[in-house]
């Protein structure tokens, strides 16, 4: 069995079910730490910042800093500093993205936007839809944190970043770059930050249409958990299997 | 050159363009009018009652009352209504909308709706579009008064009730039922409401791809003039013609 020098790691249905502990997770991580392999957590969630993530993870027992956490909110403020430094941008969303933009160097910024940036965004208005739209139609370019359908909360799911990204899509018919998962946008990124090479590192995550096939579609290694939204009967049907599968990341510990 | 005994007729690019008067609108509507031809106007905007809507048409000096108009939203509340009556729905939408669905009998309902309704809403919040994803996934009936994907107004084209739709579709992987132009739904209500036979009533507009499709999916004539969407140059990439094409609807008065 191959050793992998460093791993990129999902958040919620591998390190967490919502607010549940899932109990290997915090085991893992411990041992990763332990044996000195570098471990970064690469998220779709873009209303967070970096801190309010570590902590949710210490909370789980999960050894934790902030750069431990890698969020689709600062790989959206590298990719747009990299394409512009001190770039003007228009952005819909919470506080993450908001933060990560802001630290970025770049400008926030509702009058001719040279970009327009969309997380989720829970206190979404017509308006901010709105200044999206025609700074889109003017030629800003249109970024999305992340195409993610739907957000699992006790009453259900709710809308996710992707459903409310298609407004600005459906309505100017211009598509976004999205840099979270499943593009490898993000996954580029955070190999940079987890400082491993390609060979040597294992992406691990629940979900196959989006840990799995960000880690596939950037030529990593992959290694799904069924702890989250795939299932061992879901996974039967697709052809593309993972590097590795396990029932939890317990049986993992051993071949690290 | 056939005589129609009976005239469906667009607003916004046929009889006025946003504050602005068409000239020969008002003649137009005037000679049906001193004809006793019926005439019915056909609208998608979801937003305003058809009070407000004879109101606009009266300062544009264009003889209109309430009886005249027909909306989208009237149209959605008799689709319901035939489906279930005393049906509950909820209602995503200006007042257009509520007033038909309560006008009709219907509930209005945020728990557990039969029906879910979208119309243009700029009051939308993420609360709304929750209930809405949630009901819908719960196997509420999803309509939408109509796909129109922008709304021009003087700051620009601003999002439209298609693009704001989408959201659920995205967030759900549900399908909405359409109900206003270019599908048939409407404008087979707004034939009975004029009270003509298929063959002896003509579809008047401006848009190729509302107006006219309309037409044409309901088996109609239509009759398209250049004041507002569809120029003389987008019609010649275009296939299926309308039956009679004018460039202001002063040239087709003596043909009634």
């Amino acid at each position: 069995m191959k050793k992998y020098k460093g791993y990129l790691i999902d958040l919620d249905g591998t390190m967490y079910k919502g607010t549940e502990k899932i109990e290997a997770a915090s085991d893992f991580v411990k041992a990763l730490a332990e044996k000195q392999i570098p471990y970064l957590f690469v998220t779709n969630n873009s209303s967070r910042t970096p801190e309010q993530v570590a902590e949710k993870l210490t909370e789980f027992d999960i050894p934790t800093t902030k750069d431990h956490i890698f969020t689709t909110s600062q790989a959206t403020a590298n990719f747009i500093s990299g394409k512009k430094s001190n770039a003007s941008v228009y952005v819909i969303g919470e506080e993450g993205i908001r933060d990560s933009i802001v630290e970025k160097g770049l400008q926030i910024n509702d009058m001719n936007p040279e970009f327009v940036v969309i997380g989720i965004d829970r206190e979404i208005t017509y308006e901010k839809l709105s200044i999206a739209c025609l700074a889109v139609r003017q030629g800003a370019t249109f970024i999305s944190t992340n195409g993610d359908i739907a957000i699992p909360t006790e009453r259900g799911l709710l809308p996710g970043n992707g459903a409310l990204t298609s407004v600005i899509t459906v309505s100017t018919g211009v598509q976004p770059i999205f840099i979270g998962k499943p593009e490898s946008i993000i996954m580029e990124q955070a190999l940079k930050v987890v400082g491993t090479s390609l060979e040597d590192t294992l992406m691990v995550g629940d979900n196959y249409d989006t840990d799995i096939m960000a880690g596939m579609n950037t030529g990593l290694d992959t290694l799904l958990v069924h702890t989250g939204v795939t299932t061992v009967e879901m996974l039967q049907s697709i052809e593309r299997k993972p590097t590795y599968t396990v029932g939890s990341l317990e049986e993992w510990i051993e071949k690290m």
